[in-house]
């Protein structure tokens, strides 16, 4: 490999590195496959039956329009508590995060945003320390890893972890891969 | 009363009914009295407990600091269910509406807020629709009325709810003072 060739494969790792955070914020697009059964998406009714552990607004473009997307986050009640007593989430710990659809409207009171009902994605995190649930591209880091689009349950759009998941949980190596500083429920 | 006076009285009854839209947002402020018991902050810990059934996001005044409060409401699953299923609120009802105030954060992907911990306030909504759980200045229009500033569970800063309450609410008398259009969860 000459120079010219190293340079271009550095160039190109880098941009592969920093394609989830600069490109596609929170959506991976291999293509869809059937994920393992444990990375689904649950089949009990997580949004009345599990805790909530926090919600993030993100800015539209345009800042007048308010918030472009709300993001929720759900845990059993079980896991959170061992997670608040013990520190770390016990192994089968499932996190689902919604991507919602907002509307925005301007009251007397102000700008508000809100979930208007469709759902963009949902992120599945299956806590797998040591290795046992699953193996493959879409486990790694203590974790398994899917991506779904829309309502979709089974098929999931993430290939492999580290290209597709990793960029934005780099971050939060220190905590596990998760950004628990989002999530007012998980302050011990 | 000369019409000089009735024109006053007029222009001061416009002040005080548009007040809690135009100029408090969402925070009553009248002096601290110790609320009836079922008005009260609920014992329970209703954030693992109960269901969230959506969260709202307020732009911030310079719209590019992102949301300067996120509000999340909270009702027993029960309640929801039975919400549901009859298409209203059995008696005794509570929901619990925090308001929470926000970090921001410039990611490479986008602006973020999310709940950074602390609390501006809470009301406190309970179903009474045959004004058998309470009477006086806090109850009425099928419901009690409460809010509570910070942490604080028991001295509530609402005096008489038609003042307090009513202005923000009344948009929602077609559907039982309650703004249902924000949470993805009362979605019949």
């Amino acid at each position: 490999m000459n120079l010219m060739q190293g340079s271009l494969l550095m160039a190109l790792a880098s941009a592969v590195l920093l394609w989830p955070q600069t490109v596609s914020a929170q959506v991976t697009n291999s293509s869809p496959v059937t994920a393992e059964a444990v990375l689904q998406i649950p089949k009990v009714d997580y949004r009345k039956q599990w805790v909530q552990i926090g919600s993030v607004s993100s800015l539209a473009e345009k800042s007048d329009e308010g918030s472009k997307q709300i993001d929720t986050t759900y845990i059993e009640r079980e896991n959170l508590e061992r997670y608040l007593r013990d520190g770390k989430f016990p192994d089968g710990t499932v996190l689902v995060k919604e991507l919602l659809v907002t509307k925005t409207e301007q009251l007397t009171t102000g700008k508000i945003s809100y979930a208007a009902g469709d759902v963009i994605g949902r992120f599945v995190l299956v806590k797998d320390s040591e290795g046992k649930l699953g193996s493959g591209p879409r486990f790694g880091d203590g974790w398994g890893w899917a991506f779904y689009k829309g309502n979709e349950t089974t098929k999931t759009v993430t290939g492999d972890f580290k290209v597709d998941c990793v960029g934005c949980h780099q971050a939060a190596r220190g905590d596990d891969m998760v950004h628990v500083r989002l999530y007012p429920l998980l302050k011990r």
